[in-house]
């Protein structure tokens, strides 16, 4: 049973270690910015760099949850590249968000597309449990090669 | 082994995935209050706004992991209830915070007696799966009897 | 089925109650705080209190998942163990905000060596994982138990 489990969840344990180095990441970045030398723009670069901070921090939560409940219902491929996708999101939110206010304003919630589609991917894996266990058809195999042709949609900027 | 998964955590995924759109729908109504326009009261509401989302943000992880372990530890049906009961109290509690300070008084922590009843659930079930590797006795089915009666009553208000 | 599943779990459920535990214990001291009688150093006092909860919050998703994957891919015991280690450093993190800024100064980030723990038990699971379906090779007996001997060291201060 084990090695069944593993194989359906080891690529969203990577995305997940992924996201998790990306937060140590961003959490030194902030803590280095505090204990730093108090230059005249400092409490500037701080106030910015600390709100980026925590708008990704507010959203990983919601990001893990939908992200492994993708995985789980549906089919982890899929799932763990557009974890990546939104990794790589992430950090171009996190860099735009220091540089200059005029030039970047990002907005307060980044990677909407991602999220909305592994929503979809959760709700279209519970019809297909819900239709297979009262309706007896199985289009398991048939989602999972759409999913993962659309997946590839959202590398298109 | 795949359909016997998802039997036992269909429904929790399910208030996930509410979860999320509520979250979503909180994270919209602020970056709509952030570029809005500036008016007089402009920032104090900002404020309020931005505050009660992150009381709702802060309590979240909280929320999804008891409630997970209660689904996974005793039986969906129940947590899945209270989940969205607490969904409820959270929309009642971001919708109060945004109205007079007088009238509101908010707490900082709410669904406390929800996630209490949640961590109980856990509990209960942890002690259910010692007793039956260590003891061979298995009261599974009455407890879940028992909890489908109690969780109603977290709908007195 | 089910029993399989507790067993290899309920370790990581008893951690999960515990922060819980832990985490509105942390938002009730908020709470009164927030609520109390208005001293002279009352709003310096309130601002540390929130600071450090804040800090801990911003952290809990990512202890979660990093615990929960090691726990799910090597072996529950050393990560349930690292898991308490964990709460009783954001224990001391916690009061040692509260005391004196200048005897304290705690950093951003706590519990660095018991994240990466957990991340490499999470790599290492990956890795045996791969080995064992491509190699045939299964040293997942002698991880366990190097892990085991490896997760007192971390009881060093």
């Amino acid at each position: 049973m084990y090695v069944a489990v593993m194989d359906n969840i080891f690529l969203l344990v990577l995305v997940t270690l992924l996201s998790v180095v990306q937060n140590v990441f961003f959490a030194l970045k902030v803590e280095k910015e505090c204990t730093g030398q108090h230059s005249k723009n400092h409490s500037a670069a701080f106030e910015r760099l600390s709100c980026a901070n925590r708008n990704c921090m507010d959203t990983y939560p919601t990001f893990l949850a939908v992200l492994w409940c993708a995985g789980i219902c549906l089919s982890q491929a899929p799932a763990a590249f557009a974890g990546i996708i939104y990794l790589v999101v992430r950090q171009k939110y996190f860099v735009g968000y220091l540089g200059q206010t005029c030039q970047s304003t990002p907005g307060f919630l980044f990677g909407k597309r991602i999220l909305f589609f592994l929503s979809l991917m959760c709700v279209v894996g519970i019809i297909n449990h819900l239709m297979l266990t009262y309706g007896g058809s199985d289009y398991k195999e048939y989602i999972q090669t759409i999913t993962k042709v659309v997946s590839t949609l959202l590398l298109l900027p």
